[in-house]
């Protein structure tokens, strides 16, 4: 009898990944993921079978990866948790009687969050703007709710050729309930090679330094920048103290 | 000159750390932070003098741990991600001119969401009911938004003896929005000693089983129970495929 681990690796390379998923990597002789996010955990591959599944969609993926796992134990790689946006529920969606764990990982918005300084700190959301699989009309109500919230928001697949202009209509809602001297973060390839940082204010936002390895991090209303560092406040300083 | 690093430990013990975080503590000589939280990385501590806090407040440990860090290597720890109602915000909101590094790590709702399946994996959002910092109206606001806005929503520090009502409340504030029918998570000490988790339905959720070690996850309008598993999946299905 084999297994299934569902494994989110971390923003990237094998420094910020868990010893847990190490270990599982390590007990299994077969890995399954994207070519991508397989070159990140290569120091880890020695021996280990590989699918690497660059051209084929997420099902086929997943029915691989459940099929492989009846007779061997198996990893299926995704970057960030495996629970956010990855392929964890894709699997447990499709899963019969296979024996399957997922493996949580540090998502981009935590990632991320700690390369422009801490600006997570106080309620916040992830959004995704792909809209694959929702309808843009949806994904924008959204983005209103959690800006008339106060939520500091994460916008993860931000932008990509069939939707160039989301992202910018999406920061054109949160304008409207956000004062435009708040700071935004935009942080391309958080924690990996290739990674660029840069946080402006609301006013100042372009959306063309912004591709699809980026995530963008919108303040709250407490939010400001700090010898370069973005920092959202733990709270309302509702006792007056400050 | 000495540094600071920020470290988030994930959900408790150390297999769930990121190897980053393992090196840093283990590049410091002085280890602060709660006695509970030390306690996890026990085994991380061989030779380290330690200061866990169990007694003063959170501004006088950061204090403390930002005087330490001009002449020490020094693990400022906080569980979960150190970015997300972590120490991060605090010590650079309170800095001067020290070193410091923020390392994130796997925060409380992916630790959970792993346990009980894939709850998190369309839009969702963090939301704290602790009042400490935050009006009780501007809590329940945010509920009442994410619940409009259709979020998976994680409920940190959900319950404390001076307000053992809000989590009712709120949860009656999201059941105005959503079926009666969807799955909700409480995960007890998750990936840590002691875990619990249990998956009701939002018509049956009973809100004694929480403390404050407890998270609180509640699904999308659909999110479902597949095999004692709380699936939440990756949209809307809008081309009809199913
Ligand atoms: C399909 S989602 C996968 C998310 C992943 N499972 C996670 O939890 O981080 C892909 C999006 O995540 C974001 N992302 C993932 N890793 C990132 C990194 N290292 N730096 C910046 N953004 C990243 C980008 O917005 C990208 O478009
Ligand atoms: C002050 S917050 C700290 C959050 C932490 N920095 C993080 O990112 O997970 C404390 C709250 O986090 C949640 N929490 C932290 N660790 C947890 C765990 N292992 N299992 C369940 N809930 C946890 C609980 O809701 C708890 O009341």
């Amino acid at each position: 009898m084999g297994k299934l681990y569902v494994i989110g690796i971390g923003p990237g390379g094998i420094d910020h990944m868990s010893l847990k998923a190490q270990k599982a990597i390590e007990e299994s002789n077969i890995i399954v993921g994207y070519t991508k996010y397989i070159e990140m955990v290569k120091p880890l591959l020695q021996n280990k079978e590989i699918f690497s599944t660059g051209m084929r969609g997420e099902e086929n993926r997943c029915k691989e990866a459940l099929d492989l796992s009846k007779d061997n134990v198996v990893s299926l790689i995704s970057t960030g948790d495996s629970g956010i946006y990855g392929m964890a529920g894709l699997i447990l969606e499709m899963r019969k009687d296979e024996e399957v764990h997922v493996i949580p990982g540090i998502t981009a918005s935590s990632a991320a969050g700690s390369v422009v300084g801490a600006p997570l700190m106080h309620d916040n959301c992830n959004i995704s703007l792909s809209d694959l699989m929702t309808p843009y009309e949806d994904i924008k109500k959204r983005v209103k709710l959690a800006a008339e919230g106060d939520f500091v928001i994460s916008l993860y697949n931000p932008k990509s050729k069939g939707r160039p202009h989301y992202l910018k209509e999406c920061i054109e809602i949160i304008k409207e309930y956000r004062k435009e001297d708040i700071p935004v973060a935009v942080v391309k390839n958080a924690l990996r090679e290739g990674e660029e940082a840069t946080i402006v204010t609301l006013k100042d936002f372009n959306d063309e330094i912004v591709d699809m390895f980026s995530i963008v991090i919108v303040g709250n209303s407490k939010s400001y920048i700090k010898d370069g560092r973005f920092i959202t406040p733990r709270g309302y300083n509702i006792r007056g103290e400050e």
